[in-house]
């Protein structure tokens, strides 16, 4: 079976889905009946609307480059396919005589690749149609970890380092700090916060995720507790953060900022509960919020994702010239404290639309912080080993003034 | 002349500033007539309540992690002298025999250093005071720039280049995004925002600055005309905005939020730009507000920086050394293309207090761009070159469909 090959990129970014690309265009330089190579601009949406970049001739230096690109060089989209776009889909197949279709994305995407492998077989057309896990959410059932995640886990980590670095040095001024993360629905991103703590009295001191519902009351108390003990607080939240009734912590209320799904957009959570704390707690708070470069700074990704991120993108070539359609690529963790993972296939419905939360073995009881079960699971992800900082916490010079200066 | 040398580190957290704080170690240890070397804890106020770190054996092995550690190491302060300290102090200088005090820090910290210097002098107790600067703000007089600030301008640039990326991938969808940096008076971090730009196109295409005071109305028309034009917009904003009355756009107005100078804590404009681009645009729009890693994030430090930073504390302290007092070191561009850079030594009364804006040509007429002279400023501060990222600008595959199939 031979004729082209599409791939597109879809959803949010993240630091490394370009190098995934880069995987997705060597593995198909390489593979027999692989005629051409295109890209879809901007996702399904650009196959729908015939927008392609012709990709066939991309040379080393040009995929050495997708391996140093965030976010999605081919643009993205957030287009949910509707049965209405099958015969527009399947025309334009046909038209370019595509018989691969590569989609790299999450949970969104599993369900376009879905849709698109049921037209074709529905309509008799040759096609195998294969989804490349891409997610900063680490929300994908199937697989260890999604592509994507390791980067943001170890942004996450860097940030509350070096806030924190700024909360302690500043601790006598600076008093509360609440640094805002992604996760709609789930914490594993804010979560990873928790990997710049060395000593028990390091930032973060408290972590909120939506798996644990927050109060009002329980926040405050969290947050006056541990400025009691350490003369300062930092504090990790997730934008998704719940109500015990599972109403969202904070959510934007204008028409313009509903999405496909009419969810208001998130964002904004920190400042709430900052002003919660100057006004309840009479204590002077900030926050940092890093917004979309949490998920496409390339600078700091995680050289393990990098990797894993190419790697999954020639899985999924290999995976559609043997005849494979209709699944994802997932990463499987080999059991024992070495990090070793192996890449597999699963079947993509049983992975479209689903989350998967963080479990709760990762939560401590008091659901203000992970376990250690958590770091271990983490750590491997982030690459090159994080920096240690250097704080002198105590001083060492014994006072001479009283004893010199009787009168002072 | 031979006794202590006590060293402080005060005001806001840069990535460098215990890159500094190594500089003057190496230093004092090579200095004959330094016998001890004291870490002040937490600045000035450490020095009135007799907490010192005692430095003198300082290994190699800690000077190295000190050039890799943001924020202040020793811990910081905001602590303004006041008369009433004068006593105290001098007691405790004279009691640890000091007679070197090297204070890392910006506009704050010299008008300390000219404070401890004239109260040596009246009290004709043998002291030498050197200011070192640092600040991210960049925003001293009598330097060409401030160690520091080359490293917050290559995170503003990575900041708009990462977040504009994902706006650019997402832009059918992102409509709107703002990016906030820091800046209370002057403008120069957000300007260091320009460098992610390429093509006329590309990210950030408003940038809004102090120095230019700014209305609702003209806010919101460029933004359109950007939308217009490109189908997104990127605006990079500084959080201290003003109107033309030279009032601040957003200021906290919770009295704990109240600083020192009884100023409101600023961060927060770009939410409330973000809501008026929603309600008076109709457009979706969102912030990014990295906060206090933009100016602790040693991990995108700029090499130049981390190096001039370092080299300034030594030359604080061969100057003390050399007998000189009340003095600030400086950084000296030489003229030519080429990038140059000496140090100097300016009398910290010439300083202490002031704050150098933005120059007018440094900002375009519209005031709503930086220009090319101030990017030629920048460029040479950063360090290594900016990373360049793919970016698939236009489909290059003829459409089909209708030849192939008149039907559709």
């Amino acid at each position: 079976m031979s004729g082209t090959l599409v791939v597109g990129q879809s959803g949010g970014s993240t630091a490394t889905l370009s190098a995934t690309l880069a995987g997705v265009l060597e593995a198909a330089q390489e593979t027999a009946g692989i005629d051409r190579v295109y890209g879809m601009c901007n996702g399904i949406e650009g196959l729908l609307e015939e927008r392609f970049i012709d990709l066939s001739a991309a040379s080393d230096r040009l995929r050495a480059a997708l391996r140093r690109t965030p976010a999605a060089a081919l643009g993205s989209c957030r287009y949910a396919l509707a049965e209405a776009d099958a015969e527009r889909a399947l025309d334009v197949l046909r038209a370019h005589d595509v018989r691969y279709f590569i989609y790299i994305g999450g949970n969104g995407s599993a369900l376009t690749v879905q849709s698109v492998n049921r037209w074709s077989r529905e309509s008799g057309y040759d096609l195998q149609a294969i989804a490349v896990p891409k997610t900063i959410d680490n929300d994908l059932w199937g697989t260890d970890h999604t592509p994507g995640y390791g980067s943001v886990a170890r942004f996450a980590a860097l940030a509350a380092m070096d806030g924190g670095a700024d909360s302690w040095a500043l601790r006598s001024h600076d008093q509360v700090k609440i640094l805002e993360t992604f996760g709609r629905n789930t914490g594993w991103v804010t979560a990873a916060t928790a990997l710049a703590k060395t000593e028990e009295s390091d930032p973060p001191h408290l972590i909120y995720v939506p798996e644990r519902p927050l109060t009002k009351e329980r926040f405050l108390q969290d947050v006056q507790d541990v400025f009691d003990r350490y003369g300062y607080a930092f504090v990790a939240v997730c934008e998704g953060l719940r109500r015990p009734d599972g109403s969202l912590l904070f959510a934007s209320e204008l028409a313009v900022d509903q999405d496909a799904f009419g969810r208001g957009q998130l964002g904004g959570v920190s400042s709430m509960l900052s002003e919660l704390v100057a006004t309840e707690l009479g204590l002077k708070s900030r926050t940092d919020k890093p917004g979309t470069m949490q998920r496409a700074c390339i600078s700091l990704a995680s050289s393990v994702d990098l990797a894993e991120s190419f790697q999954v993108g020639g899985v999924a070539v290999a995976a559609a010239a043997a005849g494979e359609t209709g699944k994802m690529v997932t990463l499987e963790r080999a059991p024992g404290p070495a990090y070793r993972v192996a890449t597999g296939l699963i079947d993509v419905d049983e992975v479209a639309g689903k989350e998967r939360p963080l479990p709760d073995a990762f939560l401590n009881r008091a659901g203000n912080f992970v376990t250690p079960a958590y770091l271990d699971y983490v750590r491997p992800l982030l690459g090159e080993p994080l920096p240690n900082y250097v704080r002198f916490r105590a001083a060492t010079v014994a006072k001479r003034v009283e004893e010199s200066h009787p009168s002072a």
